[in-house]
């Protein structure tokens, strides 16, 4: 018996936009092997007037239009439940910024259920009266929630068992170990005059690890203050326990 | 006569993404209207051996394939050119992290090229010598680059003269005014027991204004201390100019 795939439940009102690179390479072919499970459902089915309205103008005034609370909360009671295991994420330049840790939290969990707004927003009460966890992908605006669950699916997806290659892959990245990434080389041994530090080329481990280390150290330092300042709290965190 | 529209260069080991989500709701109509254009490009077709290989193992050893040099700088150059007004942008956790600001520089300029990676990255060296910016989209870890330029392409574009509906929907939300978005409300006037609140229903669109900023302010200070800082900080050098 095969144990029940992470699932993924989006709602959208563009459900032909998935799984859309989702469905091609890695997250592709986990997908076609039933490692994940993707469903995409149309919010506008849950309208309840005959010109299945999902939105209307926003209370006070001002541009665009907002989405409806009744309609988006029967299209998560639908699919949700209020008993899910689940993590009920809307996603929203409001929210927390997404990081390596969540994501790494939702690839040990059961699935997601994924809300994607469009227009000016979501009407606030059904963020509140379904606790919606509201995550950004960043400080940027997006036409809608859309991008940005492809991109967390994706983040996902490639941490679930089975589904890189070779495992210890996720393991030297960045974030994983709270550095951005050391840089890399390949063949060709020169490329217009510059050659791969010699150290690569070496065959000295050891010497390799430390080269490595303090790269991605002085990088991370360099690049992403705030990166290294969180880096070295938790070492030190590390050190006392 | 036309101008020229906006133009965004991807390359990709995986065209068939695009334009994927970019090709349905704002950014597709858009597209279909000649707004901007897409030019999603095989970087295999740069390859220069007999099994059309991209990548290779890392020098120093560990896990995964490492995007050769050669086979991107021939790439770049024949789609980007040295003499190129255009962003030239590698999607790399490792990038300066995007914000809406280098968006809004993007959407005024020509276009873009951008290059998606695959695999535990690029060789440093075609970093160094085509002088790539390095752009992530946040303190996670993608697959490639591929959901990072739809993201990114789709922000940008949204921004893009006459692509949203109401030029002036742009202004008002999340991080335009460096600043979190106020909560949004509409019909029906009362849902599952919650209201309204009164003061967007007055008609009094002075205190409606105060009340969307407060709330502005209130959500941005507790959500994201960062940005408060930066919003104070970048206020007192208004007040002082």
């Amino acid at each position: 018996m095969m144990a029940d795939p992470w699932k993924a439940t989006v709602l959208t009102l563009f459900p032909e936009m998935f799984p859309g690179p989702l469905g091609i390479s890695l997250a592709g072919r986990a997908l076609e092997a039933g490692t994940w499970a993707l469903d995409a459902v149309d919010i506008r089915s849950f309208a309840t007037d005959r010109h299945r309205s999902v939105d209307d103008t926003p209370s006070g005034g001002g541009p665009g239009m907002v989405m409806r609370a009744d309609v988006v909360a029967a299209a998560i009671d639908a699919v949700h439940g209020t008993g899910s295991a689940k993590p009920l994420i809307y996603l929203s330049p409001r929210g927390k910024p997404l990081d390596q840790e969540r994501v790494r939290e939702l690839a040990a969990g059961p699935g997601v259920t994924l809300l994607c707004g469009r227009f000016e927003g979501l009407d606030e009460r059904v963020i509140e009266a379904r606790g919606l966890e509201e995550v950004s992908l960043g400080d940027f605006v997006l036409s809608g929630g859309e991008p940005a669950a492809l991109a967390l699916l994706d983040a996902v997806v490639r941490l679930l068992p089975g589904v890189m290659g070779k495992e210890a892959s996720g393991e030297e990245e960045s974030f994983e170990s709270g550095l951005l990434e050391y840089p890399q080389y390949t063949r060709p041994q020169l490329f217009e005059g510059r050659e791969i530090p010699a150290v690569l080329t070496s065959g000295d481990h050891a010497k390799v690890k430390a080269w490595r280390r303090a790269m991605a150290e002085a990088l991370t330092k360099e690049r992403r203050p705030d990166l290294w300042e969180k880096f070295l709290a938790s070492r030190s965190k590390d050190s006392r326990q």
